[in-house]
């Protein structure tokens, strides 16, 4: 079987345990649920949950207790895009090629929704407790989770990105990492760290885990950036040259293509360099991370 | 001293409590960190951590481990309210008299703020583990106060809140004591449960609790109702009669006025009644249900 086949496989066994966490529909509270479920079932590619129990296999875990932790960070990962998909935010009104939330079922739904799933994301964690995880690992596992969702995470992130919008031309590249740091990397260190501490990897393990999940996300991040100036839009499926054109601050803009290469080289092969270097390795992880950021569209 | 001087002297205990926990305002997303202190600084009574000291106290709790939860619980109530809030929603421009978080902050900011204030809950509430709480005890506590705020607590009340607004005249009064059950009940109950829970209180104890939670929010409702026909504009604050101005379905067009005073006063006695019914009392809490459900403003 090759990678490709693999982690789609791999990915449907993930979204086999998240749809077990989803609400049933019923009761006269049953649009939210709906729209709620709407939302994580528009598809992706899981990647975040997929991260996370990669990495707690590789540390050794083999209990229940990750399932619904697996759940929980695919429902803070859809929240944040139905919230910033709002009229008040990006206003998308099409995401993956379907209407997105609050086109579907409206703004105040949509708001409920979204604060449905996080709501959700934490009390379906916690259910952690009662499947035979040890509590102080939970706890710990709990408490990353949500640091890494809140102010200090992405959502510090989007608050970031939202005054860096109103700039203009003025993003540092202090501000720019600062961006990509919280609002990706956050929930992909989030991911990988939860997996690690669940399966009681050391502390010195999740400070590695830590630094692997921040090379990914900005490597990643970087990597859209370059995608806009040399990408192949009929692969991209999408039109290139649009940072540009809207005057956007990028990595690229802000270091010149070739350094941007360079540092995306880098930061990549310390990535996969980390993962390597852990007592027992996880193949189908390096080859995860190898593809995301060397992605071409 | 008297009863409103006790009173006021609780809440500027659990008011010092809750500021430890608020952020500071540094960084780059500060303006949402500025916006989430607004928020929470805008005043109110601090009932409901009022209501989990107190129960805490009353099974004979005395650590630390309440704290991070008293401070969650207000997060919860204030996030609800700046949503609430919003355009899409109740679109309020003022709230005690100060203006709204998303006519100060904007829109975008003030979603983000409510996320940001849900989020931090559950972190602060995590914090717990780390101070001494029983891990088992915080893991149930932590459960259960997520699932009083969701779905299946507060925000499914939200949503057939909205779903009845747009029925005219058909709300039944299954939908109506849904909709305060789990609006304002739940979050009462929460407070309650969460403090008996991380005192140890029995199982059979924690359901009498709850029971005593549901009476509390559902006297508090009707009372409401009750005022909006009975009461003194003046002590108020503001016009009654706007219920019936409104087509609004309350209780008191529901049952009638005479059958909704009988009610209000069948659920206060209940709850007072089971209060008083536990080994130990707290004078202060039976009190604060008295003054709270026979309230003339």
């Amino acid at each position: 079987m090759n990678f490709k086949e693999e982690q789609e496989k791999r990915m449907k066994q993930v979204e086999k345990i998240i749809q077990k966490y989803l609400p049933e529909e019923t009761g006269f509270q049953k649009t939210v649920l709906a729209a709620m479920n709407y939302s994580v079932l528009a598809g992706g590619k899981r990647l975040r949950p997929l991260f996370m129990k990669e990495t707690y296999e590789m540390f050794g875990g083999s209990g229940k207790e990750i399932e619904p932790f697996l759940a929980a960070i695919e429902m803070v990962h859809t929240y944040s895009l139905v919230h910033d998909d709002l009229p008040a935010m990006d206003n998308d009104e099409y995401r993956r090629g379907r209407k997105t939330t609050h086109v579907m079922y409206g703004e105040a739904m949509a708001i409920l929704a979204g604060d449905g799933l996080l709501n959700l994301a934490f009390e379906t964690a916690a259910e952690a407790f009662a499947l035979g995880g040890d509590p102080a690992r939970v706890g710990k596992a709990l408490s990353l989770f949500a640091k890494k969702a809140g102010v200090y995470g992405m959502i510090g992130g989007q608050t970031a990105d939202i005054e860096a919008e109103n700039m203009g031309g003025k993003v540092t590249e202090e501000l720019l990492l600062f961006i990509h740091e919280h609002k990706t990397a956050a929930l992909i260190q989030s991911a990988m760290m939860t997996g690690a501490i669940l399966a009681g990897a050391s502390d010195a393990d999740v400070e590695k885990i830590e630094k692997i999940g921040y090379d990914i996300g900005i490597a990643f991040q970087i990597q859209d950036d370059i995608l806009d100036v040399t990408g192949n839009e009929q692969m991209l499926g999408k039109p290139i040259g649009s940072d540009e054109k809207n005057n956007k601050v990028t990595y690229v803009t802000l270091k010149g293509l070739e350094q941007a290469q360079a540092d995306q080289k880098a930061l990549s092969e310390e990535a996969v360099g980390l993962l390597a270097s852990f007592e027992k390795r996880n193949p189908f992880l390096e080859a995860m991370v190898e593809a995301l950021i060397t992605r071409n569209k």
